[in-house]
């Protein structure tokens, strides 16, 4: 199945790059239409990428300031470059795509300073048709010795003004925000992925890939459209703190004429290392239900007490509710003993092995197993990770012991406020995606890994990519989801789910907790609501990908609306391919998904505050079968404002020649599942 | 007139400070409330401050990190302490009180590295009763040299919660924003003055003081309340570059029990050197009209063609409404040439000595003359300040010559975005508040200087107090002021001008512009308008200080509400002294000010969206005295949103031993002038 090729790269046409003429090197991507030069000049590094022969990037330099010692950012010169190719399709043990085409030239640069200690590093950059990934390769006999990184001097210096969407950096929420739209030039401070699109249409997405053992990149405004990487501190305010050799996550830039060119992209998970874990067929994606939107409507509580939700009563009620209906898991938050101290504050308080009395493990796992499910196991840290990595092989043991083979895990601290404690037990502070994170999940990700337990980090640190090297990895929250809908005031507007997908769905899965049936929930919080049709609920779980998948609603109002249910009993959450049929960033999107393990095809449409009607061609389906679409679509009336619940459920016979209207009303979505009759 | 005291200063009684016993240094308040303590632990740094026993930072770091060394932050030692007390009074030339006092305790701690080489430099620290000053000074034999500062390591920790008012930096809209109100562990990184209220009251305001070769401060969040300084960056990335002996602005912290207490507070003006630019005499306080509303309404135009503003006979005709009703300048907006290109994104279209043909400067400026009036100059530079530092020698002898005795300077580029060019003629791009930006005013304020000329410049760099050593600039802008009603939908909030007093003021002098009678302008901008009663635009003269104030409104719109008129035309803009008399953050705030050489009061007093009553002895005015106060209140039923206009001017006999009930209408204000009748 696998292949690989590595050939000499011979050098292409490329665009050229002005006032950059000597010691430069170039490559271009496998199509031709991408190229990266790199040139010093003065005895600055710099790189430039341009596309079709019009600059992406102008300019742009490179290097480090050091804490201890002189910045790697002057006198330097270009000692040699080597260039070569590489083809390869891999193999998803589960994914958006069973298998993934890795095609790409690179051009590694070796740079030098010319006097002095002359220490050296190399730049390596990986060139693909849909966008390039860059990092810093330092050796260990690059002379740098244990460093402490003040700053990466790694510009992005945009040729072109763009329309932008974009979370603010540095900020108390985390990456929970609504997002931006706004001109290039007035970006201060933004988290990746930052998606743009040009006035002449180009659209670019700035990342990285792989973040391990390193903090997290954010983009810093320098000067009208020229922005530098900005690496979250330690506690000391040193960037990155390393001893040897050592790679810095890959800086990517997705570079694609449509916005649905982005979605098809697979270059971070592409710049990932492969599978570390070895066999990783314990890794189930899934659907699940659980205790949890009962806490963020105030009907239930995480912490003990007559509306205490993890009773032993109460888990039972849904593990009969998910063996009926075909479900593999159930989340049960607030399980642990430490929800009734001052847990947001203190996250110290709790305890990962000591249920509630009124909550019985051995019971419910067992219970859980008689009838087909397991239970996903919850692990809220509140931020306070030495007391969480204190316990946390003690209690996947516990866990995995009793058939959990998921655990969502939660690190709801404020931006800046994850704990840790140092040798002294003294309190040390660390961002979500500071250097220290990256390497703490990395350890719950392998302490997970030996009890063949899979982890969905809640406040995690961003995703690069890293589930191809940690398929244990299953997905991630990490972006303002549902539960806003049931108190964040005016909760999340209809066109965030249509920003999503080119934005924070690019760096990899999304536990979104999608599927809340009661739109409006007036008598638990009437002063919320969540702002979409009843169709649009179902779309979601095509649109939003995750190869587990949550029905967030209380099962009471799945009951109610069994017809519409009926579609997510049927989706999956594991494909064999994934298409983007059409889309326009904060606008719309269309995608089409085929099982993976199976025949059917799924549709997911959705759209934002406007309503449109979406021609598609069906020719994605496989030619020469007849299939019959299963129809979840706005009713004629639907509006989410003043109709959300007006559905229509209808079937057609159709094939790959056909096209669909797909008719989406304002806050509106769609879902289609295609069944193959022969 | 002046004293000086310098005496040798006992240290008294100070706060605990936990776990840095050895190696501390101590000084107080000379009202022995607020304490300061500098340590070292583990060879780092920290100072403390607490007041009356109660922590108010905690152990905060002290340092920097450098670009081309070893940063100064691992391994210190304290060798040498000092302390001094200083008390004085000193006049100033115009101001908001004509004597000011000086009185600190002095603590200055010698600093240096124990190994190596020995690198060492000083923190001095300035305690006032009203809050501290500190710096960094470096003397020549320091050890450091030539030097990038990339990171100056002065933390913030403060010791408790508190809601803060706030602005963003490093933002493209520079320094004009709406205020946010949050919590401290929300702000993530901020401009200053950023003023905060602790839940147990106490006051904090965080700015800086004498700006001048160095970077402005922002405040970063680091974890929880705890902030670092961040350094405004130069085009390289290189924060500071300096050689050889230098001091850095003062670190200031405001701590007062009331807000009140902050608006009194002389601290900043305290920190900065006094008067370089010996007799000042021909920096004249005053108030002005202009060429300039009209434009923000889109009725007259900055460029040439049939609206054009600035034309000869325009002008005379606000030369006459000045010399009728007692105005000093006239401001013309749109008299040069650069205003029909592009001149937002090249400010190099600009010619300083070239007037449109239809403005003829030579004859206005005799016009001027003739009738007691000065032309007020203006220089848009749109933040190409090479293109004005070339032009602005012979502009201001040009000027100087036709009697201008003030320029208003503009550098509306976005943030980043000021341009200069290298010696090769190659852009570089600068922050407002960046060093270079820092000297470039200090350039502009000399030469204007030698040709008597004063300085009000618009988008500039934040004041730090610099007033002080150069009086002749006069004025800024720094903040979001009336024009954003103009066009900035939905304009500014009743409140902003509740929050401007305790945050932007501290700073010093802001040309707001404030005296918009037209307050809908439903003809010219439909969809925007003012939010505010007209009694509160009257109040703004007082409450907003300027040594000078423009009458923003157009003529005849000041003609058709002579009544209300009559305040501005009365209000002086130089004053003996300034008291607060009440007031909250954000809700209301009222001063009295007593006019410099003469015998009348003046109070304003302003609300936001709430309307309330606040009660006031008349205690401030000279004893034994009877004054007519001749009183611009809201009407009974005023009310910014449905009833603005609405309002009564009455008069009464009072003294200092009545009190006076100020009824304010929601969004409204109060304007009072006490005029002495023995």
């Amino acid at each position: 199945m696998l292949k690989r090729i590595v050939s000499i790269f011979l050098i292409a046409l490329l665009a050229p790059v002005a006032a950059f003429a000597a010691d430069t090197a170039q490559v271009t991507s496998p199509d031709g239409k991408l190229s990266v030069s790199v040139m010093t000049e003065n005895g600055r590094l710099y790189y430039a990428v341009a596309r079709d022969g019009k600059s992406v990037l102008d300019p742009s330099q490179l290097g480090f300031r050091l804490s201890e010692q002189k910045g790697f950012e002057k006198g330097l010169e270009i000692t040699a470059t080597d260039t070569s190719t590489f083809d390869e399709t891999w193999e998803q043990p589960w994914g958006e795509r069973h298998f993934v085409r890795n095609h790409y030239n690179q051009l590694s640069v070796a740079v030098a300073e010319v006097d002095g200690a002359k220490r050296h590093l190399n730049v390596v950059f990986r060139v693909y048709d849909d966008g390039i990934g860059f990092r810093y390769d330092v050796p260990a006999d690059g002379g740098f010795g244990a460093i402490g990184i003040t700053d990466e001097i790694t510009e992005f210096a945009f040729a072109e003004e763009a329309t932008v969407w974009w979370i603010p950096a540095r900020w108390w929420n985390r990456y929970e925000y609504i997002y931006n739209e706004t001109r290039l030039h007035q970006v201060p401070l933004a988290h990746t992925p930052i998606t743009m699109r040009r006035d002449d249409g180009l659209h670019i997405s700035i990342h990285e890939a792989a973040l391990t053992n390193y903090s997290g990149m954010s983009l810093l405004k320098k000067h009208g459209t020229t922005f530098e990487a900005d690496l979250a501190p330690g506690p000391d305010g040193i960037k990155v703190q390393l001893d040897g050799a050592f790679v810095t996550p890959w800086r990517t830039l997705q570079i694609t004429e449509s916005a649905t060119g982005l979605l098809d992209s697979n270059l971070i998970l592409n710049l990932n290392e492969p599978n570390k874990l070895g066999d990783v067929s314990w890794v189930k994606p899934g659907k699940y239900v659980g205790i949890w939107w009962g806490m963020h409507l105030a009907v239930e509580t995480w912490g003990s007490g007559p509306k205490h939700g993890a009773t032993t009563a109460n888990t039972k009620r849904y593990i009969d509710f998910a063996a009926k209906n075909g479900f593999d898991g159930v989340l049960v938050e607030g399980w642990n003993e430490g929800w009734d101290g001052d847990w947001f504050n203190n996250g110290d308080v709790f305890n990962f092995t000591k249920p509630y009395p009124d909550y019985n493990l051995t019971e419910l796992g067992k219970y859980a197993r008689d009838r087909g499910v397991r239970i996903v196991g919850h692990h809220e840290t509140s931020g306070s990770v030495t007391n969480y990595e204190n316990q946390m092989a003690d209690s996947f043991e516990l866990l995995a012991k009793n058939g959990v083979a998921q655990v969502k895990t939660g690190y709801v601290a404020h931006g800046g406020d994850i704990k840790r404690l140092d040798e002294n037990g003294n309190a040390i502070f660390e961002w979500h995606d500071g250097q220290f994170m990256s390497e703490h999940h990395k350890r719950v990700l392998i302490e997970a890994a030996k009890h063949k337990i899979a982890i969905n980090s809640h406040e995690p640190i961003k995703d690069t990519g890293l589930r191809r090297t940690y398929p244990n990895w299953i997905a991630r929250e990490g972006a303002r989801g549902q539960e806003y809908n049931a108190w964040g005031s005016p909760g999340n507007p209809p066109s965030h789910t249509a920003v999503l997908p080119y934005t924070r769905m690019l760096s990899g899965p999304m536990d979104f907790t999608p599927g809340i049936f009661d739109l409006l929930f007036e008598e638990e919080q009437p002063n919320d609501r969540v702002r979409t049709t009843l169709a649009k609920q179902l779309s979601l779980y095509v649109v939003l990908y995750s190869p587990i998948q949550m029905a967030a609603d209380l099962p009471e109002n799945y009951e109610a609306r069994m017809d519409a249910f009926q579609f997510i009993r049927d989706v999956p959450t594991d494909w064999e391919t994934s298409i983007a049929l059409n889309g326009e960033i904060g606008d719309f999107v269309t995608f089409a998904r085929k099982e993976r393990g199976g025949d059917d095809w799924f549709l997911g449409s959705l759209t934002n505050e406007e309503g449109r009607t979406l021609e598609v061609s069906l020719d994605f389906l496989d030619a020469g079968r007849s299939y019959t679409a299963e129809i979840y679509r706005d009713g004629d009336d639907a509006d989410w404002d003043t109709n959300p619940y007006a559905m229509v459920i209808e079937k057609k016979t159709v094939t790959a020649a056909d096209k669909m209207a797909l008719r989406l009303a304002p806050g509106g979505g769609m879902a289609v599942r295609f069944t193959s009759a022969n």
